[in-house]
């Protein structure tokens, strides 16, 4: 049985959204049980309107809800302790749930989850993952905006995670990595970016293939499973995406009602349109997976509506029964134990000296 | 009559894709001439393809030609001075030619750019400008990969030059600007980000309008007229968006070819795809302008066909049409003279303490 806690006050609509995706969840995994929170006046009805849920959620009054357009410190200050947003978090530390899920601000719940989680040992700062469709299938990006810039050593962990997080959620035993970077020679590259690229190829970890640099268009062509970069060219990188996407669905849509006969041609091709639409749809990938605390916290994008949040849901138990966190520890435990490699770097990076990166 | 210098050796097929190119843009702009730079044995054949071209090039030969794989330092040492790439730039210097068009290699094409026609007084560092493709028409966004990283100042250069050319391009007589950022709350932005927005705020240009800081998705939509980033996450920001594109176009092939009923609809709604084909096509909007430096060249893709080239001609002819080096000239002497008003910026900075930018 999978425990999830859920903050029902996070979104633009709150538990009218939340509440409908436990139950759309709760068809398709029905060994799960839940921890609601939030404000009772505002859950309850919707509770109400869903009696197939009754067995498998808890409700727990909370006065305070922290709002949307809060800032990470205001949030803190008023919602510390008491706010919906903290205790579902708060009930993964206390071991009531194995993973929270909140569509609430992301500052919010980043600073929330890092002051009540805590970073794991070893681990610098967490980071925001993502998961980006691609066109071999999905790939996973990560810091898509948890914090600016990374050094070396916080994108050596940034791959560690991100690699655990596909073995988890998509089986694949020794997920290939790249470092985010851009094409030019010479001016090629951050100094950081550069020196990560050392460090993940001498160490050979067994739990991942370091495969060298990768462009922005290489995220979409899933070059590689796991797209390392620090936290504002991921940003960033991500809302550039679904901003052409949308961009290019609205080509689309207004090329096909231009005229007669591309109206006829929709009304036949609709099937295919379906399937389009279906592939394009950005609430299948929806959720930011934070990474690198104790516990695993799953941010739904705030304007999804229920099947958008019960695939943030979806994310989470999968993360959850593949057991990720495990899974980061024991990819930690031999990255540290790789460490007196490590040591072999200097060396290693003077005989290397002039050879540039893949 | 405006005079165009072609480096006819760069790109993936060389004379083949140029000097199509050069009589398709003179069917266009009859008032051009071009001097074209090349090995004799390889442009020779091209030219004799085209006998319309006769009165309207004058070719040169130079023995070296610049790889598109050569590095930046090796193009300068084995192509300074007697590449086609380097001799067609200098004819921009010495005045020989108003405007310099090159498919060959990003990075050598900017160090010989910058090592023959330097940057101009009071720029510290020359940027790429990119023309986007938007809803609502067509944005610039620089810088798309001159350089790694930016200060302030350097921003604020960036966004005066980037205004400059959307006057020049596209007649906006007062274009609004917005840098790029990433939105979450408080650790919104680095800090270079946030002086350059101040600066831009408080020295109020009249040739510009600063509109605050701007998102990935806001690139697309058309937000701003022009996008002010550094390099790194300007060039990431470029190539996730082609890479998006691309991946969605392959989906619409898939999706319209998936069945009889679908290819019936595609048959119909041909003239929509065909619109919709156009709206997408990257060849339009081809062209990187190098702004700063003491003369325009522009960097067509190297992959590009004769169209494209002939695109990446349009950009350079329009701008040196509308006078862009007189109207960054200007533009960067308005700004210097209101230098004064900077100095208040200390203060102002003061008085605005823990207030946020839009």
């Amino acid at each position: 049985m999978i425990r999830i806690s859920i903050d029902a006050m996070g979104g633009d609509h709150g538990p009218g959204v939340v509440v409908p995706a436990l139950a759309t969840f709760l068809e398709r995994r029905p060994d799960s049980r839940f921890i609601v929170f939030g404000r009772q006046e505002a859950v309850h009805p919707e509770l109400a309107k869903f009696p197939s849920l009754a067995s498998s959620v808890e409700f727990i009054h909370c006065d305070v809800a922290v709002r949307m357009d809060d800032k990470p410190s205001q949030a803190l200050r008023h919602g510390r302790g008491k706010s919906s947003m903290w205790r579902a978090i708060e009930a993964v530390k206390l071991g009531q749930a194995d993973v929270c899920i909140s569509a609430g601000n992301t500052g919010a719940l980043m600073a929330m989850a890092r002051f009540c989680l805590r970073t794991m040992a070893k681990i610098d700062r967490p980071a925001i993952a993502a998961i980006w469709p691609t066109t071999r299938g999905e790939s996973i990006v990560l810091d898509v905006g948890a914090s600016i810039g990374a050094d070396a050593h916080q994108l050596v962990d940034f791959a560690i995670l991100g690699g655990a997080m596909s073995r988890a959620l998509f089986q694949i035993e020794r997920p290939t990595i790249g470092l985010l970077n851009v094409g030019v020679e010479e001016i090629k590259g951050q100094e950081e970016v550069k020196e990560a690229g050392q460090i993940l190829r001498y160490t050979e970890l067994n739990s991942l293939v370091y495969q060298g640099f990768v462009e922005g268009d290489d995220i979409g062509k899933g070059t590689v499973d796991v797209v390392v970069t620090e936290g504002f060219s991921g940003n960033i990188a991500l809302k550039t995406a679904e901003g052409t996407a949308k961009q290019i669905a609205g080509y689309l849509r207004a090329a096909m009602s231009q005229s007669l006969m591309s109206k006829i041609g929709y009304f036949f091709a609709r099937g295919a349109f379906n399937a389009l639409r279906e592939k394009m749809d950005v609430r299948k990938s929806n959720g930011g997976v934070f990474l690198g605390l104790n516990g695993i916290v799953v941010k739904s994008h705030g304007g999804t509506d229920h099947e958008g949040f019960a695939a943030a849901i979806d994310l989470g138990y999968d993360m959850v029964r593949n057991r990720l966190i495990d899974r980061i520890e024991a990819d930690l435990q031999l990255f540290h134990a790789h460490r007196h490699q490590l040591s072999a770097l200097g060396r290693a990076r003077a005989d290397e000296e002039g050879e540039g990166e893949a």
